[in-house]
């Protein structure tokens, strides 16, 4: 947790930790991690800080990419989206923006705020707004703080900005998504922006660094501390449509070895939602339900493929979105699953030994 | 064309003339009329004016709804969304906002704008940008006179505000119409605001009078000046949908009378478009085709029904519309007819006769 900075050491790491914690959505790290390598190459190291460091008239800036990764995975951003983005938020609310952070740690969007860091001549805050990834608008940190979305602004590759005010989160993510797919499907968005004060409480910190030691201890080949395997398998069935936006579908894996006979099927959208096993739900949203390879690096969604072999792993959630707001604001029921009761992956698994 | 200020007694003229100039689309000028005798009981006559009586340094904001006329029919705006629009476009250019004009004189969107000047204390503009209704946001005089968009703005009955800088008026269409649809299929719009230096010569003069004038010839029963009759008969299909933020689909009219035996079919995106006979071109846009009742009255494309009995009327267009900028904008390709080459109405008939 002693990271000051992220240098061109650290992209590979950070991005195999973020694609663990992107539970399958967020973004294939593969170009986010060539786009960042270059954004170091070119402007050098990204001091990474914490809010405390920050002058107290500043503005955080998260920003991420929102749409369905299917479509990102082809579709890159032009690489000025953050330079104009920065430009209208600054001109719009007066105050100068003093730090990026990723809106979610997951996938390539933990990955590529680093770039625009480098790009902007910004530090990265330590901290995101999910401690992994989630598709819609409303399901951040800051939300269940209770902090309103404000300005939300979206920039395409080609150029065009859109800013909204919506009078609620739920709203904004109506908005971004329509908005989004007139896009071409992906866009770089912005919205909750934040002075040091209004942001301490409402994200989570540490995450950036946590996503590095993840991807460290995946390269020494070490487990992932906290992480609960579900099963260890194959692919047998991949049904993954784009749709409104979204990446959507669902995966089946059939165990092999230890767990041969035993059939798992995961949900998704853009991220893995729940984890079926014999009709029980075995790991649920918010906990983290991610798929991994021989190398433990992770698969994304929009990668999956009939036949791979990987590991469906668990890993509980911040301790937030355990709370009844933190639930409301991304438990099953805001993914369409009213009749699921949320438990604990620890007790679930608990359980069932 | 000595108006110089709109009062109650010139509201049913008005209404009844925007609908003949919406040929089909705009919106049905029912609930803008109300709306309209409403502000004008609520806060007096609105001015008037021409581009020459507003201050150089202010903003002439035009004004309209976008979206399905089909929506538009039973959802209406909460009234609040000019003041909302006025407030961010202050703020967001600097200058004040001294004039309100509609953007297209057809339907209600000829009729409201009154009512929204009204409410704000300022004058109407006796101009529009099409002299008559057209689908899509691109196909405005300004854009053919080279303007470009500049900041577009949107905002819903619920209070959600949406602005984009759009790299192109076709970019402009593609997010408005995305955003009309998720904001429920209907939503205020404001674009191409311009000081009056900027207007002269990109706008379409008199045409608010000019509804009112025909709005009068309706009332005394005398015809409108320059239509030409294509077909009198009564409505014997109607395909009409709604989809991707249009109403969309076909209206055949058979000829009763004189024109029994005839039929003729009329292809609709909100506006008719074009007027088919024996699968030969009779009218097409830009000129203006438009069904009026027994009593002259427009009968706008979503309260359109089998039996009902209309007569298809032809209108020239505005000079504007025939040049080769005009045509590119809103000729027949530009609204999928590739192969249909742009003919006069007048000529079309001459032709016949």
């Amino acid at each position: 947790m002693s990271l000051t900075q992220i240098t061109l050491d650290d992209v590979d790491d950070l991005a195999a930790g973020c694609g663990v914690l992107g539970t399958g959505g967020g973004g294939h790290t593969y170009a986010g991690a060539l786009m960042t390598r270059q954004a170091l190459q070119d402007f050098g190291p990204v001091a990474l800080v914490d809010v405390d460091d920050l002058p107290e008239d500043g503005l955080i800036m998260p920003i991420g990419t929102i749409g369905a990764p299917t479509v990102g995975l082809e579709k890159l951003p032009s690489g000025t989206e953050a330079q104009k983005l920065r430009a209208v938020i600054e001109e719009r609310l007066g105050q100068p923006v003093v730090a990026v952070m990723s809106i979610e740690i997951g996938g390539s969007n933990g990955v590529e705020p680093v770039a625009f860091a480098a790009e902007l001549g910004l530090p990265l805050l330590d901290a995101d707004a999910m401690g992994r990834a989630f598709p819609e608008v409303p399901m951040v940190s800051m939300n269940v703080a209770g902090v309103p979305p404000g300005l939300l602004l979206m920039c395409d590759s080609h150029g065009n900005v859109a800013t909204f005010e919506p009078v609620d989160a739920v709203w904004g993510e109506r908005l971004e998504r329509a908005t989004a797919v007139a896009m071409g499907g992906s866009a770089i968005e912005v919205g909750w922006l934040m002075t040091p004060a209004q942001a301490r409480g409402a994200i989570i910190e540490g995450t950036v660094s946590q996503a590095v030691e993840i991807g460290r201890a995946i390269r020494a080949g070490e487990g992932i501390a906290g992480a609960i395997s579900l099963l260890e398998g194959k692919v047998v069935d991949v049904d993954r449509r784009t749709a409104g936006g979204f990446a959507r579908g669902a995966v089946t894996l059939e165990g092999t070895g230890d767990d041969a006979g035993r059939l798992l099927r995961i949900e998704i959208q853009n991220e893995n939602l729940v984890a079926f096993e014999d009709g029980r739900v075995v790991a649920v949203v918010p906990d983290l339900i991610s798929l991994v390879d021989e190398t433990g690096h992770a698969v994304p969604t929009e990668l999956l493929r009939f036949g791979q072999r990987v590991t469906a792993i668990a890993m509980p959630c911040d301790p937030l979105w355990r709370t009844p707001r933190g639930l409301q604001v991304a438990g099953p029921a805001a993914f369409g699953y009213p009749d699921i009761v949320y438990t604990p992956v620890e007790e679930t698994r608990a359980g069932r030994a």
